[in-house]
């Protein structure tokens, strides 16, 4: 048991069994991240949000989408249209996640100069 | 530009090209979250942050830390005993980072009752 327990010293992410440890790896996957990123500003279509995560590929990205939608943190909707459409959006669960995942950006936007400032120190040495 | 760019635009996470993307995969990599949370209650040793994040091997671990400490939020000190003692702990950046993703490791404990459930109804389709 660590000072990263839950209070109620339920759960553990260090610990590899735990069950929260598997949604750490879930947060802990670059294009998790960027997918919850991307529908924060609200719904899109599988082709929207490929575009929107440069670099994605079409199969990463439908991998990624699956787990989320498992993970209750995506809902996926089709539409019965010729062809058929289908959306993607955060649940409240994912909204919920989105909110807390925004501070990290935030922080890399102020941090970045730093960031790049240790980076050279570390390659000058 | 998205929504997920900074207010003054210069950084976007989401453009392959914009260097905070580099820190959102380096954050976006479950072994680099966990050294963090373990770091957070204070300084570790290289034998004991593995033993901590349990699961990591030590290829990974070694790997992690030097790039952690490259951005600059994780510090390295090694002090001439015998054998020599190596020391990590987090940096001042490194613990502005931390507290923010501490928010996410409080979400994974709030919300693990909801993703458990979210995962049966998702594989008893």
């Amino acid at each position: 048991m660590t000072h990263t327990a839950s209070t109620d010293g339920r759960y553990d992410v260090l610990a590899e069994a735990c069950p929260t440890r598997q949604v750490v790896n879930r947060i802990g996957d670059r294009w998790s991240l960027l997918v919850l990123y991307a529908l924060e500003g609200g719904t899109l279509r599988f082709q929207e949000l490929r575009r929107a995560v440069e670099g994605v590929s079409q199969k990463m990205l439908t991998q990624t989408l699956r787990l989320l939608e498992r993970d209750g943190l995506v809902r996926r909707e089709v539409f019965a249209s010729v062809p058929p459409r289908v959306e993607y959006s955060l649940t409240p669960l994912g909204q919920s996640l989105s909110s807390r995942i925004a501070g990290i950006r935030e922080w890399a936007y102020e941090s970045m100069p730093g960031i790049e400032a240790a980076r050279r120190d570390f390659d000058a040495r």
